[in-house]
């Protein structure tokens, strides 16, 4: 038999995320509306589609292990330097790398009760103890987390702005005093992957001369390219180099850099997509609001819907809605976890929530 | 500043490989003939790209994350257990997961001096000691390296068959008399990512209820899809499963998977590639030989051109070759790095290697 390390051991056989496919096949039917992932239903912009298809033809090439072209284009686009960008498999496939660079055995890192599970996984996976403090009024809790950092002596301290899986923000001035705050020696990972959807002024500046932050960015999300697997993320140059001890250099499917240039050439679109976004978002209020349900006010893609008692009951709303097609899924930890979360989807997918929401909700009463 | 692991402070700064776009840009302009990356110039079957520029449509989705239905196929297609599969990003991807699971300070691994590079950057990534044996008659050594894990104990041993850098093949009798072999508390990883190429008979049978073997297999090489970043392993399931705690669940792109499933299918496809890169071989052969030079007799899709005098003379040719165009590699250890190694290519790439080839030896000869 093979001999594991004690940490691999150690691990338990969870993962992060059950795929809808997964689900799919246990129902032997298809979702007719796929709500539950944070994806973007608009996908990307036709360019990069058709980028992505041309592309295929040459996929016997493995993709430039520089990735020079995607990050040119966004040290362009951001005014940064090249240097200050590595791109990966996904802001998931980043955050491994980063864990790797910093986490080992003894080392402790903060996050928040509920937040992202695969951060978590990772620092988990490298032997990392995940000390979490509670959102508070469903936000994550930027001065509480920074004390906490403080406190435990961190090696990482991380947030999501937006935040997943509330989809609340705090402003530019909240996280920047945070980026002055962060302790000695402590990486502040800031997870930037629903910006594009937030309200302008939610980033802060960036700044890639300060070595105590790193922030992690999708074509994902508002690009609506999550199945292509291109991330990036931006820190001070020799943050951003030591990634090169220990990524996959040839791991970026080639029709991914491809399109994702594609995509971001294309800001007339995203501008769209993030219009309708917006609009989805206040349909799903609507939807919800005829119910009698509140709403968490979203700067992201999708909208925590409060189902206004306990997790038992948000579980029974979320299985009565995926019984009927629609996949959602709902927060982890308590009290988040008394709201399903429902992504921003189109005209015929929010139609569906709209006739089964109220079917779920009295389903879910008896 | 951030705390790194004494491990990654202890890493050098190199990277397995350049890559050619590196060199296009550091010469200006790309090269007429890419050859130098064991890539398959044939591409994948038409409708492996028809179904990866549909896919490209739906790249909204995350991938399935249990890369259940390329799993499902590669099962029937290998008469082998569903459980007995882990689908990564390439073989490059799945060796780092593997080395994960078994690698940490202090621990050996065995392989040829000369061997695939990345393996040996994923293993010192971990903490890990490579110990090697040498090439035997431009083979690797079954007999030495399962002696050698032996003598110091490796939790690791690995070999390539076909082999790369030089193309030579065992027969799967060797091969499994190393399987049979191997020692207690030792796994050897049989990397076939060129197998297809290789002569009827060249793999053992696979026995997945053996827990002290891994395959790894590639759509890569023969299937013509380096670019989509999508491979295999085999071996038995709790082996398998412990993939599940480390790797990027989600980190396959949705496109690679759509592509490979309809690659697998395409089998004539794949037989006419075969027959092609053989073709190919055999005319890398004759240019050589018009030269003077001799080839190694290779089971893969490169060729490796013994260039006749030491290494320095052989980066000579290379180096006049890749001005002229022409993007070919050479092995990094002595003394197979007397030769060059070119990949298959079309008649137009091979047009310009009959041309150059005299030209770089000339001028080499200087």
């Amino acid at each position: 038999m093979p001999i594991y390390t004690d940490l691999i051991n150690s691990l338990p056989e969870t993962v992060p995320f059950v795929g809808p496919e997964t689900d799919e096949r246990a129902r032997g039917r298809s979702f007719a509306a796929r709500l539950g992932a944070n994806e973007n239903v608009f996908g990307p912009s036709p360019f990069a589609i058709q980028a992505m298809a041309q592309a295929a033809n040459g996929v016997w090439r493995y993709g430039d292990p520089e990735n020079f072209d995607i990050r040119h284009a966004l040290a362009d686009h951001l005014h940064i330097d090249y240097n200050t960008l590595v791109v990966g498999e996904g802001i998931d496939g980043l955050l491994g790398y980063l864990t790797r660079l910093l986490v080992e055995p003894g080392v402790k890192v903060v996050t928040s009760l509920g937040a992202y599970p695969t951060f978590n996984y990772h620092v988990a996976g490298f032997g990392g103890e995940i000390i979490t403090v509670p959102f508070i009024d469903d936000h994550e809790d930027p001065v509480a987390l920074i004390a906490k950092a403080a406190e435990v002596g961190a090696r990482m301290v991380y947030i999501a702005n937006p935040d997943n899986p509330m989809g609340t923000v705090h402003s530019a001035d909240v996280i920047q005093r945070m980026i002055d705050t962060v302790p000695d020696g402590c990486l502040l990972v800031l997870d930037e992957a629903y910006l594009e959807f937030a309200p302008e002024g939610t980033a802060p500046p960036l700044d890639t001369d300060n070595p105590n932050v790193i922030r992690m960015r999708t074509f994902s999300k508002a690009y609506g390219m999550a199945g292509a697997r291109i991330g990036y993320a931006i820190g001070a140059p020799e943050l951003i180099k030591n990634f090169d001890k220990v990524r996959n250099h040839f791991g970026v499917n080639r029709i991914a850099q491809a399109g994702a240039l594609a995509a971001l050439k294309d800001q007339r679109y995203l501008h769209e997509v993030v219009s309708l976004v917006a609009q989805g978002r206040a349909r799903i209020g609507q939807i919800a609001g005829d119910q009698g349900l509140e709403t968490i006010a979203s700067a992201t893609n999708f909208v925590a819907i409060d189902c206004g008692q306990d997790a038992g009951f948000a579980k029974q709303v979320l299985t009565h809605l995926q019984d009927n097609g629609i996949f959602v899924r709902m927060p982890f930890a308590t009290p988040q976890n008394r709201c399903i979360r429902v992504s921003a989807g189109s005209k015929s997918d929010l139609d569906l929530l709209e006739l089964y929401l109220p079917l779920a909700l009295e389903a879910a009463d008896v």
